[in-house]
C-alpha cells in the first residue's frame, strides 16, 4: 500500500495513538488503513456415501482435487459464502450441516472454514473455475493431488471420525513453508 | 475507495473478466481491490464456574459488557488473536478451548468467532479499552448490559447447554436493523 484509497495522498507506516502496530496512515486525510486476514468459506459435499471434489481450473493447483470454496464476499454469512462457492464451482445445489472445520493460514492470512453439506438433487457440473467435478467413495480420494493443506485435513477429519453431521470441529492453524506461502499468495 | 492505493490513480467501480461482481478497478495499474468481511475473535473465559466480562472504556457501546474479543490480525491464528484480545483487554492469560461460536454479521461485514477459555491463573485487570473486568456466575449476567448480540447468544448458548468443553458450536447469522448496522460500523 503506497496511496491513501481515500484521498489519494501517500500513506506512511507509523503506530496510531492507542494501538500496537504499524499502520498505513495518510497525513491528509487521517484515514488508518488496515490490512486483516480474508475468509475462504466452503463445504464438503456429501451424497451417498460419497464426497464431491472439484478439479481446479485456475491457478494456484491448476489441476489437483479441492473441495468448492472461495473468498468470503460482504453481504454475506458465512454458509451463504460456503454454498455460493458450491453452486459456482460444482454447480451443486446444497443444504447446509455443522462446521467441519476452520483453519487458519497465517503467513498468508487467510483463515478456512468448511461446512458438512448434503446436495439437494445429486445433480453437480463443472462451473467456470473447475474441469471437472466427480464423487469419490473415502476409499477413492485422490490424496496425492488434494490442492491445499487445509482441504487434505478437513477430507481425513471427516473420513477418520466418520461423525456424519455429529462430530466436533476441527480447528487448527497450518504454517506452511516461506516459499510455499508466497507462491499461494501471488496466485 | 477513491484511489488506486498502489498507483494512486483513480479506481472505478467494474465487473471484472470471469468475476461476477462490482469491484474497484484501476485501469493505470489494472489492479483490483476486493474489500472482504472481517473476523472478530474473542474468548468466554470462564473460571470456577464464573465468566469474565469486561465493560468497554471505548465506542460502540462504551460503558456495555462484553466478552474479550477484537479485530484479528495477519499472521495470527484465530486461536492466537483470541487470546490475544484476551491479553490485552483483561490483562488475563488464558488457555484456549473449543470453538462455541461464528455467527455473521452480514451488513457490518463481520464473522465473530468466540472460543471457551479457562484462565490460567485467575488474575485479571482491565486493559487500556476496558472500564471494568469482573467475573460473574450464569445467574448474574447482566443481560440488560450486554454490548453485542452476538456476544449475548455467546453467552446464552454456553449457559443453556452447559457444554463444559463438549458442545457442538453455535453457528449462526445476526441481521440487525439498518440503521443500528451504520452505527455500529462507523463506531
Amino acid at each position: 500500500m503506497n496511496f491513501c484509497s481515500h484521498c489519494g495522498a501517500p500513506v506512511r507506516l507509523s503506530v496510531p495513538e492507542g494501538d500496537n502496530r504499524e499502520r498505513h496512515v495518510c497525513d491528509q486525510c487521517d484515514r488508518i488503513h488496515y490490512i486483516n486476514p480474508n475468509i475462504v468459506a466452503g463445504t464438503l459435499p456429501y451424497h451417498e456415501g460419497k464426497i464431491l471434489l472439484c478439479r481446479r481450473a485456475i491457478e494456484p493447483r491448476k489441476g489437483y482435487w479441492t473441495l468448492p470454496a472461495g473468498f468470503m464476499e460482504m453481504n454475506e454469512s458465512t454458509e451463504e459464502a460456503a454454498l455460493r462457492e458450491t453452486l459456482e464451482e460444482a454447480c451443486a445445489e446444497a443444504e447446509v450441516g455443522p462446521l467441519l472445520s476452520m483453519i487458519s493460514v497465517p503467513q498468508i492470512g487467510q483463515v478456512h472454514i468448511f461446512y458438512l453439506a448434503s446436495l439437494k438433487t445429486g445433480q453437480f457440473a463443472p462451473g467456470e473455475e473447475s474441469l471437472e467435478v466427480a464423487l469419490f467413495a473415502p476409499d477413492e480420494i485422490p490424496w496425492d493431488d488434494i490442492a491445499f493443506h487445509t482441504v487434505r485435513k478437513t477430507l481425513r477429519f471427516f473420513i477418520n471420525q466418520n461423525c456424519e453431521f455429529n462430530g466436533r470441529p476441527l480447528s487448527g492453524v497450518i504454517r506452511i513453508p516461506e516459499d510455499r506461502a508466497t507462491k499461494l499468495q501471488s496466485g
